[in-house]
Formats: C-alpha cells, sequence, structure tokens
C-alpha cells in the first residue's frame, strides 16, 4: 500500500496561489490537494476546471475545519496573511506562508497590514513576530515563509560552492530583483501595500545575504536612495521604481542590492557572491531557453519574462521539501526566525530611503539612535 | 469527481525504464502507474523502494494482462522491444516506445535485433516496418517512437521561430550529438547492439533533420566517416567513437551531423537550423545551472553529464502529452513512419563509414548502386 | 612630402610610462617620440633598448626645453604631476596628464599631493583646480587628462547607442573597477599616496557616470563604505580593498560604484547604462580572447589580468586623437573641466567611507553641512 | 641611430592593399612604405590622401627597381599573383603574397589563373607549385603566403594550448568561415576567379587543419557537398554559396567543414579542435564589441560585419612579422609548402562538390582512381 500523502489545502487562488494549488495537485507526488479557500468568484470558477475535484470553500475558517486537514498553504491577499497564518497555526496546521499579488513579495504574505510597515518598521518587526511567537508555541509544527530561491538548484549550487571553501571567506554580496516593466500600472496600485520596493523585491536579495553571510549575521548600517524614473505616482506611497542599498555586517561584510520594476528584456535577478579567492556569480546570463538567434541585428537570446518564469522549479521544489518535512518529521531547510532579520533589514532600507539617512546599529543589532553618533 | 487517469505499465526498470516509470508515477498528473515488468530482480526491489504500491510482473505478457492496463511503455533490453511493442498493439495497449541501456538511443528499441541492421540495414527498415505495419491494423492505438528532442522546450521554441520565417528557407541543419568520455568501457559492450553511432546517437539528429526540413525530405546522398579516438576495440562492432556524416535531401538541403563518445566537460548536443534570413542555435552554450565559478584560471561553467540531464523536463512532458492523446484521442505530434525514415538514413551512414562509401538516391528516395552511377 | 609630425616627449618610464612611451613611438603615426625623461637609472637602461634613438633626459626642465618639442605626456611618480604639468602648460606645451604607478589611476596624476588629499577633499579639489587653471590661461594648448575608457571602442558604441535614444532616459548607472588580487602587498604601499580605491579605481567610473548622465550632472548626495577583506594593513592609510558607493544625482539619477583588489580571475571592470526603454551593458561578460576550453570540469574562458590587459587599444587611441587634436588644433573629445568634478565625487565616496556619514549636496552642488540638515 | 627600417612596398591598393599599405605606412614600426603600385587611377587618388608621400607607380616593374626596395607585399588582382610574386623573387625582393578582392581569398593570390585550378585541381597545384620553385631558388628570400588565422592571437593561444597537451591528442577539428550576406550579387562575379568556395574560403580552414594537426598530415580522403541556397547564378561558376566537406587523414583523424556566403548577423569563423582529453574552441561565440543590449526582444550582441572586422589585428600581427624575419633573417612562423598542401585539399573539395563524389589518397598522399577502388 501507498504511503499517506500530505493532506494539503492552499488559501488564496490568485497569481500565485494558483500557482501553489497546481504545484500541490499536480507536481507534488507525496502531497494531496484535498481543499482551497478563495472568496473570489472568477478563482472558484477556475479551480473548477483546473483544480478538479477539489473541494473550493469562500470562508477560511471552514476550510481549516476540511477532514483530515495536516497543512495550510497562505497565498491570499497580503494583509490577511498573518492573521491567517496564526489562525492555522492555532489549528494546529502546518504553514507554508507565501505571498498573493507578486511575483517576488514573500515575507509580506506574513504580516498583517503591510501598508502600515513601511511607516513604521518596528511595527512590521512585530507583526512578523507574531507569526513566529505563534510558531513558538506550537514546536511540533513546520512553519516555513517561503523564500523560493532557498529551493532554487542554481543558488543551492552556489552555497554548497561557497561552503566547500573554494572562494575564502565570503566578504562582499551583490544581489537584484529586477522585475519587466509593466507599463499597466500595476505596481503603483500594488505599491500601495506592497511594503515597498525594498521589501516587496530586495527580500529575497536579503535573505541571500543572510544565508550566504550566515543567519547570525548582524547589521552594522543600512542606507538607500531610489528614483521613480517611469512611475512618478509611486512617491504617493513612498515607492520608487529604481532603488539601491548598501547594507554593512559586522565583521567586515558588504552586501549591496539593485532592484528595478523597468527592465526591458524581462526579469533579471542575480546575485554574485565574492570571497577572498574567488567569486561565485548567479545568473549573469539570464537565458530563457537554450535558442540563440543570429540575425541581422546580431545574436540575440531571450529572457523569462517574470519571476515564475525563472523559479518555477523553484517553487515545486519548495511544495515538495515542505511535504516531505512534514511527513517525515525533519527539519525544514531554514529557520522562521531568519524571516524576521530580513524584514528588519528591508523596513530599514526603506525608511533610510524615503529619510534621506544612513542607519547605523550597535554590534548586538540594536539601532544606534542618529543624535548618539 | 476527478477524470479517469490512464492505466499505463511499464515494461523494463533499467536506467531509462526506471526515469519513465518515476516520470508516470510522479510527474504525470493525468497517468497513473498500474504495473511495471522487470525480470531483474535488483530492479524489482529497487521498484518496492521507488514506485511503492506498483505491482512488479516478472512476465512480460501477465504484465499486459494487468486488469484496465490501457497503455505500455517499452524500455526493456533494445533486442526484445520490437516483439514487445507488437505484443502491446496486438494485446490492444497503446504504445510508447523507449530505449533501455543508453541516454541516447530511441528508434533501436523498436527494433528486435540491433546487431543485424548494422550489417544490412535494408532488414533494420524492415524491423523497424513490422511495428509500423503492426500499429497501422490498430488506427484506433496510439504508438510512439520516443524521439525525446521532439519534446524539448528550446527545440519546439526554435521549430516555432523557424516555421513563422523568421530565417527565410532553412537550408542547413548541422546537430551532433556528443556524450561525455565513459572511460569504463561502457560504450564498447554496447555497440555490440546499439546499431553503432551513427543509428544510436545522431538518429535524434537525423530526426531533427526530417523536423525542420519537413517529413517529406527525400534523402539524395549520404556519407561519413569516423575515427576510434578513445576506444580502438570499438572496431570490432564495426563502430567508431567519433563520427563525421553529410546527408544531402533533394531540393537543396544539407544536414550534417557529429557524433562523439569523448567529451571532457559532459553532454553537449547541439543543433543549428541555418536559414537564407538568419540561423537559429539550440544549445550553443550548454549550460548545467546559471551558476559561474571566477577562479583564478578563469570564469568556468559546468555543462550536464547525461542526456538525462540534459533533457529530463523533455522526457517529463513526452509522458504527459503521449498520456493527453491517448486520453484525448487526439493526435501524436510526430507519426510513427517518420521514425523508419530516421532509421534509413541512420543505417546508410554506418554503412557509408563502414564501406568507406558515398550512398545515392534517386528523387524517390530509391537507392542508386554504385555501378550504376 | 610627408605631414609634420606631433613632436612629442614623455616624462617618467615607469608602467604607464613606458607604454605610453612605445605607443607614440611605434603606434601613432603622426607622432614622433622625441624625447623622454626619467631620474630612474633602470627605465633609462630599459628607454635605450626599446626606444632605441631618443634622447632620455634626467632633468625634466631640461626635457621641456628639447628643440622642437610640442607636447608632453606627464606620468611620472604622482606626486609630481601637476607640478610637471603646470610646468609643461608654463613652457608652452600641450599636455596629456597621466597616471604613473597604477594601471587604474588617472586624475590623481594631475594633483601635487596625493597623499593629502584623502584627509582634505576640498584641498584635492583645489589642487586638481589648479591645473585647470594653469589651462585656461593658455587657450591655444590642449590639456587633457587620460581618462582611457573615453577612448575605448565598447564604451564609445555604448555612448552613441544611448545617445541614440533606444534605452528611453539613462537613470541608473552601475560601474565596476576590479583588480585582479595581488598577493604582494604592492597596494598597501600604493594605497600611501595613491588617494584611496574611490579616487584610484573608482574615478573611472565616475567619470562614465558624468559621460553618460552628462558633464552638467550635478551631485546630491554620496555615501560609501567598505572593507579589508585581504588586505587589512590599508586601514593605515584609510583605505579598504573592497568598496561600495552610491552617488545621487538631481534631477532622478543614480550611480553605484563597486571596486576591488581582490579579484581571482583578473581584471573586471564593467558598467551597466539602465534607462526607461532598455538597458546596456559594457563588458558584462569579460574575455582575454576568443578562446573556450572545454575541460572536465567545464567550459573556462580567461579574462585579462590587468586594466592594460583590457584598455590597451583604448590608450592607443588616445594617443592618436590628442595628436590629432594637437596637429589639427581640433576640440579634445572632453573637458578638463569633468575631471575636477570626478575628482571632487570621489573624494567625497572616500570622506564618507571614512567618516561613515553619508554627504549632501544642494542644487548647485554646494555642500550641505549635517549639522544644517 | 635609430636601426634601419625594411623598405616595403605594396602592389595593389583595391581592398586587401589598401590596408596592406596602410599597416605598413603606419602601424608596423621597423617597416617603412617606400612604394605602391596600382594600375587604377582611383585607387591612386586614394593613396595620395591616405599613404601621403608616398611614390605611386603605375608599372609593377619599374616599382620592382625602386632603389632600396627590399620587400614587396603583392596583393593585386587574384590572376597577377603568382605572376608577380615571381617576378619579385626574381628581382630579389622578399614577398608577402596575399588576395586582392576578398576578405577570405588568401591562397588564391599566388596563383595565376584561378578560373581554371576549379577544372584542373592538378594544374592548380603545379601553379602553386610555381611559386615554391621560384622561392626555392633563392633560399635567402623570404616568401611567405599570408594565412591571417596563423597571426591571430585566439588562434595561437589555442594552438599553445593543444600543443602543451591539454587536451590528449587532437582527433577532430570542425571549422567555418562563413561571410556576411550580401545581397548585391558580388559573389557571384567573383565566383569568377575566386576558385569556388572550398578554396577562397575554406582554404583557411584547411590551413588550420594542417596546423593543428601538423603540417606532415596526409589526406586519406576527401568528399564535398552544397548549395546554392540565395545566389543561384554561381552554378554557372560550379560554385555554391553553402559548402560542407570532409576531409580524412591517414592515422585516425577527420576535418570537416561548412562554409557560407549567407550568414545574417555577419562574418562567424570558428574551429574547434577536439581532443581525447578536451576541446578547444575557438569564436563559438562571436562578439563585435563588449557591449550588449537588453531590449525588450531580449539580450543582444553584435557579431563582425566582415574578415576584417574579425582579424585586423591579425594582419597587422603579419606584417610585424614578416617585417622582422625579414630585418633579423630569423624563420617565418611558417613554410610556403604547406599552402600548395592546402591548395591542394581546397580543389579536391571543390572537385568532389561537382562529380559529387568522394576522392581517396592512399597513404602517400596519392590519388586512388575510382576504378581501382
Amino acid at each position: 500500500m501507498a504511503s499517506p500523502k500530505l493532506q494539503v489545502a492552499v488559501a488564496g487562488l490568485g497569481r500565485m496561489g494558483a500557482r501553489h494549488a497546481l504545484n500541490f495537485h499536480n507536481r507534488t507526488p507525496r502531497a494531496e490537494l484535498v481543499a482551497a479557500f478563495t472568496p473570489v468568484q472568477k478563482e472558484a470558477d477556475w479551480a473548477k476546471v483546473h483544480l478538479e475535484g477539489v473541494p473550493i470553500y469562500n470562508d477560511y475558517q471552514e476550510m481549516l475545519k476540511h477532514p483530515g486537514l495536516q497543512a495550510v498553504v497562505v497565498a491570499t491577499v497580503t494583509t490577511a496573511h498573518a492573521e491567517e497564518a496564526i489562525q492555522a497555526i492555532e489549528a494546529d496546521k502546518h504553514v507554508l506562508c507565501e505571498k498573493p499579488l507578486s511575483t517576488s513579495v514573500e515575507i509580506v504574505s506574513c504580516l498583517p497590514s503591510a501598508i502600515e510597515f513601511t511607516m513604521n518598521p518596528n511595527l512590521c518587526c512585530q507583526q512578523s513576530q507574531s507569526v513566529v511567537d505563534a510558531a513558538a508555541k506550537k514546536p511540533h509544527l513546520k512553519v516555513m515563509c517561503g523564500f523560493s530561491r532557498r529551493f532554487d538548484a542554481s543558488y543551492r549550487d552556489a552555497f554548497d560552492r561557497m561552503d566547500s571553501g573554494v572562494i575564502g571567506r565570503p566578504s562582499i554580496l551583490r544581489s537584484q530583483t529586477c522585475d519587466k516593466l509593466d507599463p499597466s500600472g500595476f505596481f503603483v496600485a500594488y505599491a500601495e501595500f506592497s511594503g515597498g520596493i525594498f521589501v516587496d523585491c530586495n527580500i529575497h536579495d536579503i535573505d541571500l545575504a543572510l544565508w550566504y553571510f550566515g543567519a547570525d549575521s548582524i547589521v552594522k548600517s543600512v542606507v538607500a536612495t531610489g528614483i521613480t524614473a517611469v512611475q512618478p505616482e509611486l512617491r504617493k506611497h513612498k515607492d520608487v521604481d529604481n532603488g539601491v542599498g548598501i547594507v554593512e555586517f559586522w565583521g567586515g561584510k558588504v552586501a549591496y542590492f539593485y532592484s528595478s520594476r523597468m527592465m526591458a528584456a524581462g526579469q533579471h535577478d542575480m546575485t554574485e557572491i565574492i570571497g577572498t579567492e574567488g567569486k561565485i556569480a548567479i545568473n549573469s546570463n539570464p537565458i530563457g531557453n537554450l535558442v540563440e538567434m543570429h540575425e541581422a541585428t546580431g545574436i540575440r537570446r531571450q529572457i523569462p519574462g517574470d519571476y515564475y518564469g525563472r523559479f518555477e522549479h523553484a517553487f515545486v521544489q519548495e511544495a515538495h521539501e515542505f511535504t516531505a518535512a512534514v511527513l517525515d518529521n525533519t527539519k525544514l531547510p531554514f529557520k522562521l526566525t531568519g524571516a524576521v532579520q530580513a524584514v528588519k533589514i528591508g523596513c530599514a532600507l526603506q525608511e533610510s530611503l524615503n529619510s534621506g539617512k544612513k542607519i547605523n546599529f550597535d554590534e548586538t543589532g540594536r539601532r544606534i539612535e542618529a543624535s548618539k553618533l
């Protein structure tokens, strides 16, 4: 007889929710998608076709009561995330907390009110922390925040190489998350609750810095700037469409980040880990597939149009590993607490962007007020 | 209620058989692996772990009687293929005919006795034809020979681009199938029944020529040469470890091929379609993943180590599409008869390699005897 | 009869001086190297062999009196540059002012005392300004500071493309100057008078920002950080071996820079100009030559080992164009005053590195004291 | 006093002749262009501007009598080459024999009548041989046939790497010479006297095979085919616009070649040397410069538009080395006799193209008549 499969539900069937639902439904052999929740009729209609046979709830609490349900993927609208994650934890479900509207927001999903935290980074961290606290009370549950790059084969290969010592001591990390230009104005509406470009996009890059430099890295300073090159209306949400930031860590390590909403060619996320004896570059040369066109204008390659085009297999792998960790009661590949640290740095960058000031931290990671410098 | 799933069995659980079994078991949502056949105990043991719950038969005929069985993937030892394919057809099963021992043999799988056809290409084509004939008697069955590159996203993108006219009239095709050097001597033993390097490796490239130039292309001439650079013992099987061949088609088209068993860096299969107004290159720059190492010796990329590393997703796609074609009774993406044409060309190249002579064909594709030239 | 050739002398025959001398001697058809100056015996000996027939002076003032001399390339030790440039101008010679010890210091050459200006950027700018002032009094003279990248074919092509509008409005510039790791300790000794990594290396990148964003760009803010990953002794000279800086310009443009002394693979200088409708990358994929090695460890390319390996042809082009501008009395390709602006930014970055503070400027480019923010 | 410079003249100031003249005039420090010959008024006018001060002769014999003349570069119309080369040798001049009308014809230049030798390869070799014979009588003279790739830095680096043993025993060579599509019909007119695509284009690739496999390599067989994809009128000159050929050498080595006149993107000449332990690729990824465009259609690079764009520096290096060999009386980098062997192979490929037959040679390199096989 076959092993029992993880009984999993997905909350939210928007862009990313639908992908998660399909991945658990079709591409995760050890899991069975047993329920889904969406309050949106169009999404429920979609589910009838693509998630044939899976019961669709329009009440989240009802879905949590689905018989035999073991785990929930939270992928609803951002503002509901933290609350829903905490409710799932309280209902004794394992949780994979994801993002609803964007290809690149992760941690935001774990927070009750993304709008506010661009105003108040401390609050932002508190809300992020509340999910961690809820999870801490149920140590038998697996609660994971979906940093998809952690599951990407190239990022993992890079980590293993770095970890083997071949580049010496990792010292500088450069990382960017750059979206294809979307002239529809989507990003302006989205910025209202995205947390800002450093929280929304660079949160991935920050997480990579914490991965490659070590989860115990302590921030020394944060500074950021940015412009609105294509969407000036972003300023009303205190956001930009191109941001540059530097994060200094105690112990002689520096990470610097770039995020953009106006790449012409497509999604171009890349990272360099520069060590004392070598450098590892991930995706310096983005590719859509293995085709090169030789034309009168030269040789041309296309690149992925969006985040999912780049990281599709990482999302599938994420589903596999979350499933395995629950079924086999093994450790998740990274800790939930790191997500709080990433949000803290992202919010500080966003604050620096808006205040125009560099923010400093002492060797324990506590913020040093400007007046005390 | 969910749609019924294709009830499929895999015959043979060697290297490629095991991959097919896993793909149908875990990665093909619309199919259910209901049975497998292997006479090898080690493979049966492997199946208990990796194909948990799937009944394993050690008698092929018994497996064909598995209740509800609809389709069979033939992936046993090469010499049994054609016979098993025909038996499955006669038992009224849909058939996906595959190869057993190599990452790169396709059509060979469809033939009873690979050894002989290097000696006698006409016989070779007859045997290949016998599968076609059996299939022709059961037009309600889907019978497909697994040319994996036909399912590869890059090759398909290339076809669509070519088909849209952007490179003008396709005129020259260059294609190579090059395996990583395997110093174990595997390829020598393997050559005994592989049909030779042009049938084993370049069959893929020949199939690509028939795809890109059109299934109705008529061969005008065939010439080949080769060497045994690393494995001189191959000569006892009338084979080589590096082969170069040219196939001329009537109507002003030329394909030329290279195959090798001694690539240092890994598997490097690539194709160029050269048209009157542009060129499409597929996999000119092979990559293992998106990592680049910057080291004292320069910048380095790794490439896939074997055929499956390059074409894994194509095999999964093949399983999806074969499944869909059966369940929905839609057309297979290409015709079985093309496989006979590919084998004919491959065998002619192999014959030219060994005779040292160019072989010519008239405008109907009939061979012109040298004495008549 | 042939046109008269520019009678040119080179002051300093160290690494870069020797290259300039050879370029004017052998590779600049319209120029004739008629004299050289070096106080170093070893260099004079070298000249006897490689600059056969060219008189070598060990007194700079004597060289300036060489009959018929029209132009001087200043490439002596850094600390003598500004003084020698001014002396040459006063002696009515055209001047190409270069750097002596490094492959990457340009503007430093124009300054009397490089040591001091890391301490006092205002002084630094004053000294740079003094060369400009001397030149201003002799408007018939051509006085150029050698920003070699301005003569590089790829950088020029990039400018022309940007200028044609294909990438929309240039908004973000990323640029790096990264030297191969030199474990000899050279860079520590060198840092004593190099002006620091932002003045020494990133001065090129700053100049590119002023080129691509426009010579009239006004700095809004400057912030930098850095580490000593491989050469901690650099701190005694207030320098680092890896630096990251952000320069914001009024009008919504941002440049960010990276410089490093520890690249394993070789020299990697690169630039990206990101516009509202496209991006131009220069040297994202550095190459030494057109050879790729396919080996057991993958596919590998070597890259240039040093600055001259990357920019050799730009230096030759610089010699050609300086010569032509003098002989034909045409405009130099860029203005000397821009060099002062570049030094100002470089010194501000270096100051920010050491103070840990962001420096702000008003819309006229005047510095805003922190107390006034 | 400076060393005496080589007194050199250029015969022919067409496309390549003009380039040679400029290279010796401006870019070859040890040479002095003292005369040039052209019967064409337009070229003589050009020379007045660009070769200022250099006497221009309209009589070749007169030019040979120019006082002090030491060496001649033969770059007139093809049909005059061999005769002029022999006349120069008889006048006791060193000779660098070049091509007149194309970017890619080399050896043709050394032959009196290119038209005929496609008809009669033996004659072709005889004529080529006549230059060798004339040179043999004057062993104190340096007589070189301009195979420009022999002077290219990447090809030399490739040779050195191969020679050091890192790829094991070189076994397979793939090489192509592919011109950008020229819709003007130039190539049709040109084909009348080019010798055909294998002699005109692939002669370079053949020469590379003789370089990398060794000058003493003996041809075992030759076979070729081709098509007229864009210029059907080429058939009247027994030529094609796309050719594929295989050359087998005794001792287990195979070279295969491709030449084309219809590349959309530009000149793409490339070579692979495949050894038993590795592969060296030269120019797999052609580049015009270091710029990459990121656009809505992807990432794009331009490539050189013609042969000179790819090999400019090799031609300059050729001038330097020819000059040095004469002045210092040192050995030329390769032997004139190799050129005869290359022409022999090129003519055999062209013959095979037109006869449709494979040509075989015995172990001494003597041709085996088909009737004796």
